[in-house]
C-alpha cells in the first residue's frame, strides 16, 4: 500500500510546471499581451528597435555582472561544448550585444522577454523563478540628460497608456555618494549604507539607522547627519533648492556635478510635460552596484494621492560603465524595466472575472436547427463559418454532425450573434441571424432570429456586433 | 606576445552567442513578429486559447517522448532541487498541461514560442539550437475528422494572409501502415520502412528502394511493391479512386478505415472552400511516432505550380495517444506546428533589404536651425515631439543642445517628414513643415517647408504621412 501510494503521488507529482513557474493561459495571457503591446508602441513611437537575445548566454558573458546575486543565476548542464547559462536579465545581454556591434553609436532598445532567477519563490506576492521583463534603453554618447529626460517622458506615456498615475522618485548616485562622504561615511562602505537607506521607503528611521550603527559599523553622529540629510525629498525644485541651500553638501564635487544634471533634467522634463509626476527623494538608492547617475523608481499613486504600497512597478538608471567591462569600448546608457508582472496584478485585480479564464473571444456561433430526420447540416454550417472567416468573423459551430440544440445553445452561451440554419431557409438562400444579447435576457431560442439573405450575412452580422456592448 | 595574443582572442570569443543561437533585431525582427500576428489572427478567428509554458519542464514530463532524439535535449544543471529540462518542442508541454487539466474537455489552443534542440546548427539553411515554433492544436472529442478539416483551412487562411501560395500534402498513418502491412513488410519493421518512405520527396525511388532493402532488410519483391503503392500522389478523388479500385488494399481494415476519415475530410474540406490546395500524396509518412490519424506537411507552390524545393513550412497531425502516456486520461489531438524560420527566410527575400536592418520606423524629425548666437531650441524641440508623441506619432530630434545642420540633416535622411523650428517662427506661434520625400529628390533642404501653425501641426504631418509610400 505505502509503495503503491508512493508511486502514484510521485506520478502526480510530475505533472505540475517547476517550482517557481507557471502556465499563462487564455484571457491572462492577452491582459500580458495588452501590457507589452502598450509599452511597445510607445517604444517604437520614440524611435525604439527591438531587440531579441538567446535565453542562455554564454556562462562567461554572464560572470562578474550581479556581484552576490550570482548564485541565483541558472546554469545548462555540460553536455559538450559550450558553458551556458540562463539570463538573468536583459541587461547583460544587452551590453553583449553592444560590445559585439562597435558600429552601433547611438541606439534605442527595447526588448520585452522572460529572465530566470533560482529565488525563493512567493508566487502570491508575483515573485517568480520565471518571470517577464520589459526594457528600454538608450546607448551611446548624447548631451547630458536628453535621453534621461526622454526615459522619464517613456515611463509616463507607458502607465498613462496603461490608466495608472504614477510618481517617478528620482536621485542622482553622484548627489547620494556625496552626501554620505559629506555626513563622514567611510569610502568603502559606501554602497553598504546606500542599501541600508534604500530601505526607508518601507522601514522606519530608527530601524535603517540602528542597522547603520550596528550592522554597519557607523558612529552614531555620521548615521545622523546621513538621515538628515537622506530624508528629504519633494518636486524637483524642493529637493534641488534644499541642496542647494546647504554649504557643505555644494562644496562637494560630486554634489555639485548632480546638481547641474538635475537643473538640466528639470528643463528637459518640464520641456517634455512631466515635470509634474517627479518626486526627487534623496533617500532613494538602488541596489545594483552599476547605476553611475540618475536612478528612478516608479511608484503607483493610491486614491489619496500618496505613492501606494504595492512596490515599484518600474525602475532604473544610468549605467555608463557596465558595456566597458567587456574590454571593448565604454558606451553610456540610460534604461529602464518595467514590473511586468506586479502591472499585471494591478491590472487583473481592476477587471471583472469572467466565468472563465479559458472563453475564447468568438463572435459568431454558427447552429443548425431541423425536425425528424433531419441530417445536421454540417457542410452547411462549415460553410457558413468559412464565409465568415473570410470577412475576418472569429466564428464557430458544433463540431459534431448532428448535435442535439440544447448543445449548440451551450456552447454559443456567451457569444453575442448567433446564426441559425434550418433545411427551408437554405434553400432559399437565407439563414436566421439573432443578437444573443438583445431584448429577451440575452437567450438565443428555438426558431427565432430574423431571415437574412446569404450575401447580406456578413453586413448584417457587422451591425450587430457593433451595436453589442463590448465584453 | 603569443600570451597575450591568446588572451585577446579568448576574450573576442566570449563576445558572442552561443553556438546555434542568433540575436534578433530591427526589420528581422519585426517581419518576424508580422508572422506571428497574422497567425495568431487566424487562430483567434478559430476561437484559439494562447498558451504560454516556462521554457524548462520536470525532466520526467519530457522523458520517453522523443525516441532517440532525446539525445538532443538540454538538461539545466543539477543545482538543487528538481532536475529540469528545456522544452523540445510545444506539444510535450501542451499535453502535459492538458493532462494537470482534466476538467478541460476540449479546447483549440495555439503557442508561439522558443524552443530548443542541441542539433548540428546550420544556419545559413535556417536550423538553429534555439528557433520559435508556432503551433496550433484542437484537443478533446469531436466527431470525425471535423477539427482535422479545420485545421486545412487554418493553414489555408495562414497562408494567404502572407500572400504565400501552398501545397497541402497529406496522407493518413492507417492506411500507410495498412499498405505497408498488405505490401508485406514485416510488422516490427513498419516505423523504419515508414522513414525510408518519408525520403521520396528529396531522394530518388532507386535509392529509397536500396536503403529499404540492403540496411532495413526487405525482399526485392515486398520493396517494389510498397514502391507501387506509396508512389502515388493527386487530388484527394484521384488517390482515393485508386485505393478503392485495388482489391488487395480495400481488404485491410486499417486502410478501410483511412479511406473511410479521408471521404469525410474531403467532404468537410470542400464545404470550407479548400480541398483544391490538398495532394494526397501516399508517400508521405512524418518522422514522430505518435502520429496516429491524417498527416500533412505543407510545402510553398513554386512559380511553375509545382511544390518547390524549400522544403515543408508546417506541419503536423493527429496524435490520440500522447496525453494517454501521462497516465491520467487519452485526449484525442490534432495540431500543426508552422516552421517559422522558414516563412521567415522565404518573406525576408521577397523584401527589398533596406540599407540598415536597425533604423527605427520614425514618422518626424525635429530640427532646430538658426543663425549666429542660436542656441540650439533644444526644449522647444523637446515640446513639439511631446505634442507629436502625445498624437501617437513617431518623433525624434537630435540630443545635443547645439546640433549642426548637417547632423541633423544626416540623422533625417529616411524618415518622411521634417519639422524645422526657427526662433521667429517660433515666436509667431509657427514651425516650418516638410515633406522630406516630396519633389526635390527627397532632401530637406536648409530654411524650406511650409509655415504652419503649431495647433495644425499634428493634422499637416497626419496629411503628409498619409500621402507618403510606405516605407
Amino acid at each position: 500500500m505505502a509503495a503503491s501510494d508512493s508511486v502514484s503521488s510521485r506520478s502526480a507529482a510530475q505533472l505540475k510546471t517547476p517550482k517557481g513557474t507557471r502556465d499563462w493561459v487564455g484571457r491572462d495571457l492577452l491582459l500580458r499581451d495588452r501590457i507589452f503591446q502598450a509599452a511597445s508602441d510607445v517604444f517604437k513611437r520614440h524611435g525604439g528597435v527591438p531587440l531579441d537575445t538567446p535565453v542562455f548566454e554564454l556562462r562567461s558573458v554572464l560572470s562578474e555582472k550581479y556581484g552576490e546575486d550570482s548564485r541565483l543565476i541558472y546554469n545548462v548542464e555540460d553536455q559538450g561544448g559550450e558553458l551556458c547559462s540562463l539570463r538573468y536579465d536583459l541587461t547583460v545581454p544587452f551590453a553583449r550585444w553592444l560590445a559585439m556591434h562597435s558600429n552601433i553609436k547611438q541606439i534605442k532598445r527595447y526588448q520585452i522577454a522572460k529572465v530566470y532567477r533560482r529565488d525563493q519563490p512567493a508566487i502570491a506576492r508575483g515573485r517568480l523563478r520565471e518571470f517577464y521583463q520589459c526594457d528600454f534603453d538608450i546607448a551611446g554618447n548624447y548631451d547630458p540628460m536628453i535621453p534621461d529626460a526622454e526615459i522619464i517622458r517613456i515611463i509616463f506615456e507607458v502607465f498613462r497608456a496603461l490608466d495608472l498615475d504614477v510618481v517617478v522618485k528620482i536621485n542622482h548616485r553622484r548627489i547620494l555618494d556625496g552626501m554620505f562622504a559629506v555626513a563622514g561615511v567611510p569610502q568603502e562602505r559606501l554602497r553598504a549604507i546606500s542599501s541600508a537607506v534604500d530601505k526607508l521607503d518601507k522601514a522606519t528611521w530608527d530601524d535603517v539607522k540602528k542597522e547603520m550603527v550596528e550592522e554597519k559599523g557607523l558612529s552614531n553622529d555620521v548615521a545622523d547627519r546621513v538621515g538628515a540629510y537622506v530624508r528629504r525629498s519633494g518636486t524637483m525644485k524642493e529637493t534641488l533648492e534644499a541642496l542647494r541651500s546647504n554649504q557643505d553638501l555644494v562644496a562637494n564635487e560630486d554634489i555639485k556635478a548632480g546638481i547641474a544634471d538635475m537643473e538640466l533634467l528639470l528643463r528637459y522634463v518640464d520641456a517634455m510635460g512631466v515635470a509634474d509626476i517627479i518626486s526627487f527623494d534623496l533617500s532613494l538608492a538602488r541596489g545594483l552596484d552599476y547605476y553611475t547617475g540618475l536612478i528612478y523608481e516608479v511608484v503607483l499613486k493610491s486614491n489619496g494621492g500618496k505613492p501606494s504600497q504595492v512596490g515599484s512597478v518600474a525602475a532604473g538608471g544610468r549605467y555608463d560603465g557596465l558595456v566597458g567591462m567587456y574590454g571593448k569600448r565604454p558606451v553610456p546608457c540610460v534604461g529602464l524595466s518595467f514590473g511586468v508582472d506586479r502591472v499585471f496584478t494591478i491590472l487583473d485585480a481592476q477587471q471583472n472575472k469572467k466565468a472563465s479564464e479559458l472563453e475564447s473571444e468568438v463572435d459568431v456561433y454558427i447552429m443548425a436547427a431541423g425536425g425528424k430526420g433531419f441530417d445536421g447540416l454540417l457542410p452547411e454550417r462549415m460553410a457558413v463559418a468559412t464565409q465568415l472567416w473570410d470577412a475576418g468573423l472569429r466564428a464557430e459551430f458544433f463540431a459534431k454532425v448532428k448535435p442535439k440544440m440544447i448543445q449548440q445553445f451551450n456552447a454559443a452561451e456567451k457569444i453575442p450573434v448567433a446564426v441559425i440554419l434550418g433545411e427551408e431557409e437554405l434553400a432559399a438562400g437565407q439563414v436566421r441571424v439573432k443578437d444573443a444579447r438583445a431584448g429577451d435576457g440575452g437567450e438565443v431560442e428555438k426558431n427565432r432570429g430574423e431571415l437574412v439573405n446569404r450575401g447580406e450575412l456578413v453586413e448584417r452580422v457587422r451591425q450587430m456586433l457593433s451595436g453589442v456592448t463590448i465584453k
